[in-house]
């Protein structure tokens, strides 16, 4: 671990920003939170704590989404149509990259995430994985031999179409879809459903019973890709929520039903895990990033 | 063209076999067909062609699946659970890599047919796209970076659950899923439910609004892969049925919502595309895999 060059990582979240100077996750040199305000503030904060860094070999950058990551587009590593006040249309990559002149990775909390996991965490050893988080929305990191997956833009996978339990016709909350999965099953879809938070229901409650019904399908989906050797499951709703882990698992398999037969997902208590990092898989993601970045050899 | 190097292709197909002997579309020095019967007598007869050939560089075969790419599985190189009499578990690329002798690539059809759009049809110069075929199945090839992506397995998207039109409780066909996309939308399922071919419905027919609103989720999933810069629509279905494009292109619009405020994909007439190469894109496709083999390195 020691011979690991030293990273500096940004995980950028919507209400705080993680700094982490690290080689790894038992190397960790300093980390530094700042609350996410206005992006001209924030991200001098974070210019002022890379710049007290300076020296270390590489830049990764875990960002919230939507953002661009096609390196030809005069937008590569803007955060772009976020509906978060101000932040729409932001330069982040780039101008840390200019500021920091080191190689520079950026892509998706939820890829930083996967690629954590992969390295280091419950999908240690394996090269295609798929992280998802359940939270305040749904979001989803795909990773193919080792690398994230993307061509266009990167996977929004959180949002889609879902087939409903028979009888329910509940509308759903996603702004665009009403009833997608993220209109469904993320945070404040049960909430607005049960009235009160996902942390606070009965394991009972009926609510749950579309939850898993709906991330069930998004199981099924990510097998279908063809891609995850494993599928880590995170966020608020997942994390201290451990009867729907049980759930989930059931319904991908109801729902695939015997049409995959491989061993990998027919064991689904190893299949869907899960994280092995818990809360420290977004900043090491970004160290992740930050290492590709370094290897590539392709500075912002 | 001339200088391309000299590439055998076999495209197995589940009633006949094309086998190819090319430099690229305008190169060809000769094609075989042979039909599909058992494994042994099938295998047999395309050895003869490939004796008869020796000299090409490299050999590509595209399978009807499902296969195994798994190169570190003892099963890579097979046919693996399909339902046709006698073709399951039939090793197909390492018994004719080792006839061979030369690099050979192995995948399935449709990832055989969008390697070939993506080089010479109506994707070319594109990296990261998406071949659909709607014929007798739902088949989903996907490219990312110029290279199949694949992990645990190959993509078999075709069998995604979608939300229904509202009212509509049909069953569908597929035996394993009832109302998944191929049970709803392939071939034999809208001659299930119309009581006639496909291609004999008149484009008033109700029966499209279902396949439509189906296929259009397929596209709204595609879409949020984040993988393809443009998706080609061929197979039985969708060829001949000039009606079927703006309905499906329309379903996918409708089904984002706005959500993805991409050009490439707002542009639907040219997201969503017929192929190029028309019937030619399978065993072109079979020459695109034993090219990447040649410049893999890779040998089964």
């Amino acid at each position: 671990m020691t011979d690991a060059p030293l990273i500096a990582g940004v995980e950028l979240g919507g209400t705080k920003i993680n700094c982490i100077l690290a080689r790894g996750p038992d190397a960790i040199a300093e980390e530094v939170q700042i609350p996410t305000t206005s992006p001209e503030q924030t991200l001098a904060a974070i210019e002022a704590v890379l710049e007290r860094w300076r020296g270390f070999a590489a830049l990764g950058i875990a960002s919230f989404g939507p953002i661009s990551i096609d390196r030809s587009s005069e937008h590569y590593g803007h955060i772009t149509a976020t509906p978060k006040p101000d932040w729409a249309n932001t330069d982040v990559a780039r101008r840390l990259a200019r500021q920091t002149a080191v190689p520079t990775g950026f892509h998706t909390d939820v890829v930083g995430a996967a690629l954590a996991e992969a390295r280091w965490g419950a999908a240690a050893g394996l090269a295609d994985l798929a992280y998802v988080t359940v939270g305040t929305g749904i979001g989803v990191g795909l990773i193919a031999g080792g690398k994230p997956l993307d061509g266009l833009t990167h996977s929004e996978l959180g949002h889609i179409r879902v087939a409903r339990v028979a009888g329910d016709a509940w509308p759903g909350v996603c702004p665009f879809h009403g009833d997608c999965l993220e209109g469904l099953a993320s945070g404040p879809a049960i909430a607005a459903r049960a009235g009160k938070p996902a942390q606070m229901l009965s394991s009972e409650d009926p609510a749950w019973d579309g939850v898993a019904h709906a991330l069930g399908q998004l199981l099924h989906t990510l097998v279908l890709t063809g891609v995850p050797r494993r599928i880590v499951m995170g966020g608020g709703v997942m994390v201290g929520t451990a009867h729907l882990f049980p759930r989930v698992r059931a319904a991908m398999t109801a729902s695939l039903a015997g049409y995959v037969s491989l061993d990998e997902v027919a064991q689904a208590d190893t299949y869907i895990v899960p994280p092995g990092l818990g809360d420290r898989a977004g900043p090491l993601g970004a160290i992740v990033l930050g290492e590709q970045a370094l290897h590539g050899g392709s500075p912002s």
